[in-house]
């Protein structure tokens, strides 16, 4: 009877169907999640808009997130589906300036799947685990007909205990703040692409697939006034700066000159018809801080392995919902617009 | 680099592929648990064994729990996806004696599914989450291409706190407990497989699911002193009990007389060849609670509208890992085995 409930349903968007672009970090996902998910589910903590949500319970903030990966093939150089399920989510913890402490993990097994392929990513994701400083305390195996699945398909869920003082989110940042990246961009994605279009390259590109605690715990325990973290996986460095300049209504000022794109990525790039700007990255992040903080900032974030690249490359300005500009490095300006499409589909 | 460092794993399980009997709940899906992810995760709250990890964070105990669904039709008698994965989500925290507070959900969603079908299933996600008293607050969604996934999985996770005074796991089951059951077995099973299969019956059977926070709740404020619970769902009673025995070193005694089935789902289990003590339900659980509140027990879940149906069906006895013994009907005493095949693929 409850289905007939549904004979006065809110407005359909505008495709019928679901396109594998609703699933590209871009546009389309934006619209499922505002057209779909939102009217229904919605509370404070989904309408942060941020990569999890973050509730009090007892004396304590915690930080909970999910994430589902899909990542095609399961293995690739420098990781496999295993290490991002883990490192994936707790860096959306971690971009809540929580430290990431549990894990929950389901498994979607496709019948036929080799069970040494399901050991070589259980032993990833413990390795990884460990690695992350989280133990993985519970957990769901499923199994599907044989053409139904594509291997193995792994959601984790976090909890994290926020240790930040303040808010990490999107309307926190403030025009002026300086935009800072964690390191060079795009080695994940082309790493997992490059295996899948039989490419080779003289040196392999390996995913930068990492956890992130570290660097955030470094800038917090330094007092570093962080406003923002956001990781840059599924859409990359533009659709990051996007989504955290319509979420706040700012528009920001980034310099190509400034952001860190080593020669194998660019070259690779070049090949696969790709913009590095727009590529998935496992281990990368930005933060947006104070201008007058933004040196420091900068400075810890090196000191830390996974974070060593770091560069200042731009900043907020105070334009509603304005756009995220890049200047080239031959001086021209250029609107950094948010895909609408898909450029790499299952990438994580 | 990483992957060399298998060159000497853990000996492989007998089967060298995943077999959809792996999911099924029984003993190849414990199997799959003993031999391949407790050896890499291996931590106290995995090694409970239990629906749910409880976890303590600052002055609270937390617990945490997922599950991933895969059920065939999306849509059945009775609910959809959305609501299964609500209520088995938050029906894991229930028991672990937590009240369910905050959920995530991760979506894999097939190219091509009609956007209609999602909608369906996200309204019926938020009506569950409101009926269960939960919020959604995180999620995630991604797409598969066509052909590589079956129109929708979801993923949730649970975070509840637990309100009970002593630990709810199978170690605190007494031999002397007596066994109750929450209600009549079988219809959850029953709609999805008469829906697959295009059987049509004069009153058709529609699924038991729902929330079952509410009866624990009672059973907790009225000072009970409930030693364990379990939720029926994938394996069904025999399997639960099964469970509960092989993790508390138990025996177990049942009256088959006085398990509740309704006329309608036995007729359909003679006609679809099943065991309702091993169908699965999304409604139904059994409580472990010593002999003297036994009858008390019973009365307080009578009182709630989703555990009317309650009865007690046995009791535990002191042999260490004994078999669960059913007193048939006519008087015959037979082994409620655990199934090692799957008898229902893909029921929840």
């Amino acid at each position: 009877m409850k289905k007939f409930e549904l004979a006065c349903p809110a407005p359909l968007p505008a495709w019928d169907q679901v396109l594998l672009a609703h699933g590209g970090g871009g546009k389309l996902s934006q619209q499922l999640v505002e057209k779909i998910f939102l009217p229904e589910f919605l509370n404070p903590e989904l309408a942060a808009r941020h990569d999890g949500a973050v509730v009090r319970l007892g004396g304590s903030r915690l930080a909970f997130t999910t994430d589902s990966y899909v990542v095609r093939p399961l293995i690739f150089p420098g990781g496999c589906i295993g290490d991002l399920a883990v490192y994936g989510t707790v860096n959306d913890l971690a971009m809540c300036g929580a430290r990431p402490l549990y894990l929950s993990a389901g498994f979607i097994l496709e019948e036929g799947l080799p069970m040494e392929t399901l050991q070589t990513v259980v032993v990833s994701m413990g390795e990884a685990a460990r690695r992350a400083g989280v133990a993985l305390v519970t957990g769901d195996t499923k199994v599907v007909d044989k053409g139904k699945g594509d291997g193995m398909f792994i959601t984790t869920a976090g909890i994290g205990v926020v240790e930040a003082p303040a808010e990490i989110v999107p309307a926190s940042v403030q025009p002026g703040d300086a935009v800072i990246l964690s390191g060079d961009l795009g080695s994940h994605g082309v790493a997992v692409l490059s295996v899948r279009e039989g490419l080779e390259f003289d040196a392999p590109v390996r995913s930068d697939a990492a956890p992130l605690w570290e660097p955030v715990e470094a800038l917090l325990k330094a007092g570093i006034e962080v406003h923002c973290l956001r990781d840059l996986t599924r859409g990359g460095l533009a659709s990051a700066l996007n989504e955290i300049a319509s979420a706040r209504g700012a528009g920001m000022r980034i310099e190509e000159a400034a952001v860190p794109v080593t020669d194998a990525v660019r070259g690779a790039c070049e090949i696969l018809g790709l913009d590095p700007l727009y590529v998935a990255n496992e281990g990368r992040f930005t933060a947006f801080v104070p201008e007058s903080q933004a040196g420091r900032a900068v400075e810890i974030l090196r000191a830390v392995p996974v974070s060593a690249g770091a560069a200042r490359i731009g900043r907020v300005v105070a334009e509603c919902s304005g756009p995220v500009l890049l200047r080239s490095r031959i001086g021209g300006t250029r609107v950094l617009d948010m895909l609408s499409g898909e450029q790499l589909p299952r990438i994580c």
